[in-house]
């Protein structure tokens, strides 16, 4: 049940009404928001002149829910998120691998008019025998070619011991999909005023997904971007399966911007241009692909991230996609 | 293990061969083409002077491979399927219900330009209690409004007890998801030169799916179209997961024309639109889609067919993306 | 709804009462027995005086439901299926493979004091390259054996195209995984007096499962056995995933016999053993093992076949098993 | 690779080795132990003398492997894991949930002849809107009644932010499925020396599940406990699917202890107790159980707990099976 109350409330009446309703309150625009596990309840009589609405829900998606509110729409400085008619690309080398490499990739991105670069300090590596992530030294990187280029950067936190670190260096914040369910990392997303774009687990279903978004929104951030990157089901041939009917679901049901990362979930680069094309068709809110100057030699993910060239082909070939459905790419 | 042998080859050479490679085999064009499950076999060298060629697999994906041959076309009539810059869009209800209804439906695909239009009357329903199909009845009136019509007719087989009669009537033959392991059926379809549509099962892996496609194809018909219509997976808010990553593998590694159903695999219409744009974007060699006069009751699967204005709006919508991609609507 | 009629009730009026109210009927032990789609319907007042009992269900698990009746039990011949204190035990090799392999595996089985001897003739094989199975004349080595030996044997149906030749030849008919849909097949073993292994599709739903066997039930033969053999999941590196899970679902819902069959699920036979035991610690009501006097050169499922050796040691180790929950192997 | 060096190698001599080979080291009994991802690395002339054994592995499946070392075994005082002939049963209930009821259970589980408690404190729940576990006081709680009733306890860290409070308070570390993944966790538990259970993620394969096992014993720490709970799979009618095929393999290949968690895996109460005879029947190291004075009113896991009249007749239940196949419940 959410509820609102007048912004006028007195201070210790939203604290009184939130404890009665074992609630969750943040204030947000010209209101107060309490929001809790009931399907409903009876509110007090003392606090009834203070609302303004209340909102009742089968499930535990709330806030995230378009029943509460409409496609909510937000912007990174001048770069907006969510908006009916723009699809964000962003791209970057699925590591920071070293100074050279991120500069390189930094000036590609550029010199392609993309507005943000994704690369990951920290790995969430399956093996503890291979490539762990540069880990600080390599958030640094990232945050000077952030300033030699004028670019925004997205960065992953892999586990809350480092998460106040990545909030701290980056424009984004992403939460990979491995620590998707991690309270310690949800709790300190929830407590921040950057967006945070929160990946799928490949093992989550819808329900629990939006679920772990609204700990980020019930804590007052309201900054949220859902992300699907292919779940785990019992085809080997390709690395996960993109899961675009759960795209559809998200679409009709959840008030969150929809990113998709078609190179995660195909995990080999010849059907990277396809899939993309593909989510670009579906009028998806944005895209993270995967780009590196030399995928062969990269030290993780080798077999799905797209050379530059590939990756301008594509570029160029989403853009009429995104034409013949209304959108622009940006 | 595939052998090409010589058009000029005495028949009774082209048996022993046969016989001694544990062998399939049929005349196609200019040649004799043996196909068995050997990775390789030495030919004995009284054949050898036959020999045009011989290709070598690491799976039994053989007849289907791209390392065999090239993109299969072929045409239904003046209808051609498998052409890189065409999309086939197939639609019609789920099942014949009645006279009134089927013939409602083949005057709107007529009005839309379709070409082909399918509807079942052999229903693999999960529950025995609820509606079976029209059976030869519901044949019967699908081949009238083909005649009344002009347009092409596809249906569904889905038991071996009466694959001869859908062979029969239809212009294309449809095997479905939960008969595609059929022997009944696919030694049937091996033996008739009509195209085949083949569903994947939704338990089914690739390697299965175009595995089955070798029954048919080492039986001599080379005409068979794979269908993807949604895998099973954990998530359960959409009735299946459309694989689409599993359509780019397809693509890549096989030589077969891939068609799309968003329909069952979605299960929900508000998703189709989304989904179809996708799988057009895609660049996917034709559609399956359902549409029905009153879907709200429709006999079988109601939650998922679009209603004719819907799939008016969703045909003019996919001409512009098919565009985009170089491919067009047909 | 399922609904007594009296067995007095004249055939005229079971038949009226059917049709109006869509349903399937057939005459079991001092009743009629109508069965069909609507979770309630009102029942005409000239059929009232006739109508003993009527069950309401939330799903089309009907005749198949705890709800329904108690446990099915019933005999083939003097072997109990389905009662509470025993395990049936049937071995044999995956397929008859000549005349010599077949006797040997029956001398076999007989020695180990087994009743019921398991092989297939007709293979549901995934390519067409493989060995497909001896077909009707290994159900005519089958009949040799059974009559030689004093055995009961039990073989599967692949397609509705040879059902009649495998209903006619065995004591226990098997449908197999993946013909599981087949109303051609299910639609047969309805109408014959003969047990059905009925067993689940990988690919399966528990409920689709059941209603599958509804298919056969509501044709008038409750002789219905269910076999769990392994469903499909994102694990690889066994064969298949034994759903126990599953089994305990089915125990508790569900009024038919349920046997395991661990040696597909695990696809390997080190696992089989420990498997099995699991099984038995189950309280099931039977059990399907793969033997073979040589499982290297076996020609299908070479690497899940227990050498006889290995399946005497088994045999041994499971009756204290069975004796310390309260059963016994028979 | 793992090399093995002697114990009087210098420690210069091991710490150049180790960087030159990219590798973790760690001391162990009589020898230095290196591990590192290379499949097969020459090793440096000058490193010759001081190595005593090399191992070469296809995967990175190492220190765990049965190719390493046969069956590990250890001890949480004088309660003995991974022995052979001994499994050791777990319980307590999901969640600390206040001072009586921990209290309560404590009393009980002593009762019970049972060594070692289990109870949440930080519970990973799905949504944010539902209790979240006590915390720190819940750990008190739990060290309480550990020193008062002479029990062991173990309970879960849900993230890095808290992991050192837990290892603190616990005899047996527990990384829950969620946090499976989680490199802060499995750090920390790298650098103790206290027993870890790992639990399987829902949505994890085999070879990720011991490859994580592998964080925490390339740190040194050699006490893994693997926990089989349940997998994610297509089949709703239970929370999870126990994965018992898996469990044989991990028997084969793997050499840590193997305990068993059907509760969860089932997710309801009624088909626990056959579950726990099945787990038993695989003669594996040990059991989760969850069991709580008032099932109906637990604060988390309410459907899967069992009361304690129905845990001490499944106790009672399981002695005989564990007989049966050579073992003894501790």
């Amino acid at each position: 049940m959410i509820v609102h109350l007048k912004k006028e409330t007195p201070i210790e009446i939203v604290q009184e009404c939130t404890e009665e309703l074992s609630a969750f309150s943040f204030s947000q625009n010209d209101l107060f928001v309490l929001v809790n596990s009931f399907k409903e309840r009876t509110i007090n009589d003392k606090f009834e002149n203070y609302v303004v609405e209340k909102f009742l829900f089968d499930s535990d998606i709330q806030l995230a829910s378009k029943k509460y509110q409409g496609s909510r729409e937000f912007s990174v400085d001048e770069i907006e998120v969510g908006k009916k008619d723009t699809t964000l690309v962003i791209t970057g080398p699925c590591s920071v691998e070293s100074k050279g490499q991120i500069d390189q990739c930094a000036a590609f991105v550029k010199s392609q008019d993309i507005k943000v670069l994704r690369a990951g300090c920290f790995k969430p590596r399956t093996s503890p025998y291979t490539f762990q992530g540069m880990g600080i030294k390599g958030l640094k990187l990232l945050a000077q070619v952030r300033d030699q280029y004028g670019l925004k950067i997205i960065s992953e936190i892999r586990d809350a011991s480092h998460a106040d670190a990545v909030i701290d260096h980056v424009d984004i914040i992403q939460i990979g999909a491995k620590a998707m369910y991690d309270h310690g990392i949800l709790n300190k997303c929830a407590k921040t005023n950057k967006p945070v774009l929160l990946k799928r687990g490949f093992g989550t279903t819808l329900q629990e997904f939006v679920q772990a978004a609204e700990f980020i929104l019930s804590g007052g951030n309201g900054k949220v971007i859902l992300c699907e990157r292919g779940i785990r089901t019992f085809e080997t041939k390709t690395r996960f399966t993109l899961d675009l009917c759960g795209v559809a679901w998200l679409k009709e049901h959840v008030n969150l911007p929809i990113f998709l990362d078609p190179s995660h979930a195909m995990g080999y680069a010849y059907g990277v241009p396809d899939l993309t094309r593909a989510c670009v068709a579906m009028g998806v809110d944005g895209l993270l692909l995967e780009t590196h100057p030399n995928p062969k030699e990269a030290l993780s993910d080798a077999s799905q991230q797209l050379d530059f060239n590939e990756f301008s082909n594509l570029l160029q070939s989403i853009k009429p996609v995104a034409r013949a459905v209304g959108t622009k790419i940006i």
